[in-house]
């Protein structure tokens, strides 16, 4: 099918539902669909949205494009959890169906506030001359997911430009803050922007974020500002940012920095650090974060980029969100950790020492949580078949610190920004790995989530090896992991 | 709206996407929906089919309309499994989309034969004067769940009626035979009748199949055969049957007869008992039941029965299926227990001995394990409100051997048949029930699985307590029960 721009915005209304019935099949049959991640239900997903708490329980939703892998008129579909790994499927929960959001229900945040959850999104709007209006909009959801009327709060002022977006909402000393992706009007480069509100009804604009001297590309996106052990951590997605700035392989980086203080009200960030990746994979972007009651900071992302195809797009479906991932600092290094609760998904366990081939069938659900010693060089084949012409590498040098992802042998995945993504560790160190595969995703934590590596791939559903090429000392405990979803 | 014949069997491709994409997020979201038994993903559900295992993981369909709650163009929604209680979604597994289905893909069952599953069904075709023509289609489905083409088998002989339908294919020494509930022209009687083929393409009609002298009714639908400890159970669904026959409170009842023998070229079954209840509560109709390759017998309802409405109509959704149920005969009694695998849903495990309350707050998805010394009468209230003026009743007498399952205060539920149903058990005994809630559906298993209670109710959300009329002596176990939807 070709996707021209009328087919990409038809509304929903105009689908069959034999169409997205058989869309739905699709998606739930095919092999390199994920059962522990979040995933399309049908179609193409992205950002993660109103990632929050409500009612006694999580709530998420992501932007979805129901009808092909393709990015269309977007929707959010809604899942509740009760522990951050079983999602219950909820259905499309926040459609384009305003003139504000005509053109798409674009990305946005919630925050329970007295009995009611708070969604702020941008309701992405063409006129008839295809000029974007991005408006800010505020809907409240009821404890039965019933949605009020939608509500615009404000549209970008002169000197931003129609690139303004991704609401974040946030509540401190009894006032409300909003923090958006923008662009300026007038230099077209990327801002954070500030806004305040005390009812929720009345905005007014603050100004620019200031936490960098540095140019942060033509354009921010996803902007999310969460406290995190005594600190605050702006997470957010620079693009066409200098790669002197701050290096990353992918088409677009997600980023964050490190600051001592969060003074909204000044619009500024006190003592932030350099720009970090926040993943050190190929797929992750506009990463949605927020502090929950019990005082901790969950994140979760999206797996996919702009403007990059998969295989899947021949099944008419794409990506999926990653798991759960607690932030903490330590040490002053942010780390990001699976969720206690994962945990749960966990059977069949089956220990390893030193075994050069530890199975022929991994399946592909399993977590793989390893500790390979220091002072060694080696490569470790995940996915692989039996001649290791196909197999998704990990090669570690515990010697020199070194960690390298490789899927080049991994199927069909684009090779335009690279086919490996290379990490740099402490010299001479035990290196500790918590991997988990979920048929074409994978998410290799780190050193107790220094960092993440986090890549789909789409080796063959029968290449189920894993095998190291050496002689290696390690310890590692492999568990199949049960279907979500 | 009014569901008129030409809405009803309007093709799914004549209805909006986005009606769909409402009507399911209006079934995830409804208070009444089931969380651990399978349930509408849209509009309603009616017969199990397919039931099977196949390329090592347990596979089961049910009839679905995905429009609304009214019996509309069928087609088989598809589920698959490793434990029969966590059940994968995988979206409308086989549409009305041949001429000889053009009505409907009625119900039907499957086998594993060779590395295929062999599906066989009921196309229902309408004639342009509504004339209705049954033909039994055999299709194959392949490991990744696509379907081949669908093949006409065979429709209703002269001398059968045009209620000729539900197969169950069965395969016993070197050959195959199919049992369908049929209801004969000339005297409009109920009937099974068997067939046989030696290669799955030609078929012969064997005979109706003798296994009672009685007159079955006008018709008879569902029919199973199944093996189950070196007897042969019949499951079957005997519309219109005589109350002198089997006494039954249902519209219609689901009935079952053992016996020692089948000899299907001789369409007979040896030594058959009596009729009795497959289910002694208020809403299971069209059992469908298989022989697993580990030699047990497994048995799903519709929990729901023909020409009766439901609160949830107005929800556009309704029914549900029951959790699956092992089947044995333990001292010539034919025994219905949950499966085992159901306890890994178990969760907060709480313990209760002799106490009047067992708590104000049992949530809506619990296990409640129980034995109530011999000797007493007295009251269970369950879904109670703090007056007692809502609840679901169970009147036990373990002095004479009576229990009743009252939802007379139960929420809107159709009073025409009757709000209690009775069984009667050995008197002086202690009594052991298994209740199982998940939200609007009860299952009380008796004594081991002797008698089964399965029942829908519709108390408010908050109606959650437990509690006896009278001290009692009795011990229990409490255990929330974990979403698997």
């Amino acid at each position: 099918m070709e996707w021209t721009q009328e087919k990409r915005y038809l509304p929903y209304n105009k689908w069959d539902a034999d169409t997205l019935l058989h869309l739905q099949a699709q998606a739930a049959n095919s092999p390199a669909q994920m059962h522990y991640h979040l995933r399309p239900i049908s179609g193409l997903v992205n950002d993660p949205n109103g990632f929050s708490f409500f009612n006694g329980e999580y709530h998420l939703f992501y932007q979805s494009f129901p009808f092909g892998a393709v990015h269309g008129l977007k929707s959010w579909w809604h899942f509740k959890s009760k522990d951050l790994v079983h999602w219950e499927n909820l259905g499309i929960g926040l459609e384009p169906d305003a003139k504000a959001d005509s053109h798409g229900a674009y990305s946005g945040s919630a925050k329970q506030i007295g009995d009611k959850l708070f969604i702020m999104y941008t309701g992405n709007h063409r006129t008839d001359d295809w000029e974007r209006i991005p408006y800010q909009i505020g809907v409240w959801m009821d404890k039965d997911n019933k949605l009020g009327e939608k509500e615009i709060l404000f549209k970008n002022p002169d000197h931003i430009s129609e690139h303004f977006r991704d609401p974040q909402i946030i509540e401190k000393d009894g006032k409300y803050y909003a923090i958006l992706g923008a662009q300026d009007e007038k230099e077209k480069h990327g801002h954070v922007d500030v806004w305040s509100s005390e009812d929720l009804k009345d905005w007014k604009e603050l100004g620019f974020l200031d936490f960098s001297d540095k140019d942060m590309g033509y354009m921010i996106e996803c902007p999310n500002l969460v406290e995190v052990d005594g600190k605050n951590v702006l997470i957010f997605c620079p693009q066409g940012l200098d790669k002197s700035i701050a290096d990353y392989d992918n088409i677009y980086p997600n980023m964050y920095v490190v600051a001592d203080q969060a003074d909204l009200e000044n619009h500024t960030l006190m003592n932030s650090s350099q720009l970090k990746n926040l993943d050190d994979g190929f797929d992750v972007y506009a990463t949605q974060a927020f502090n929950a009651p019990n005082g901790k900071a969950y994140a979760v992302s999206w797996v996919g980029l702009p403007d990059i195809s998969y295989p899947t797009d021949n099944e008419n479906w794409a990506n999926c969100l990653s798991q759960v991932k607690e932030l903490t600092i330590e040490n002053g290094k942010l780390l990001q950790k699976p969720v206690d609760a994962i945990k749960s998904l966990r059977e069949n366990e089956q220990s390893f020492i030193d075994e050069r081939e530890l199975t022929t069938k991994a399946g592909q659900q399993y977590e793989l949580k390893m500790k390979i010693s220091a002072g060694q060089k080696g490569n470790l084949y995940l996915q692989a078949n039996s001649d290791l012409s196909e197999n998704l590498k990990l090669s570690f040098d515990t010697e020199n610190g070194e960690l390298v992802l490789d899927r080049s042998k991994a199927g069909e995945v684009s090779a335009n920004y690279g086919t490996s993504r290379k990490i740099v560790l402490a010299k001479n160190k035990d290196l500790d790995l918590d991997i988990f595969v979920d048929h074409s995703l994978i998410e290799v934590f780190v050193n107790g989530g220094e960092h993440v590596l986090t890549g789909r791939f789409f080796t063959n559903q029968d290449s189920q090896k894993i095998v190291f090429d050496n002689e290696t000392s390690y310890q590692a405990t492999l568990w199949q992991m049960k279907t979500i979803l």
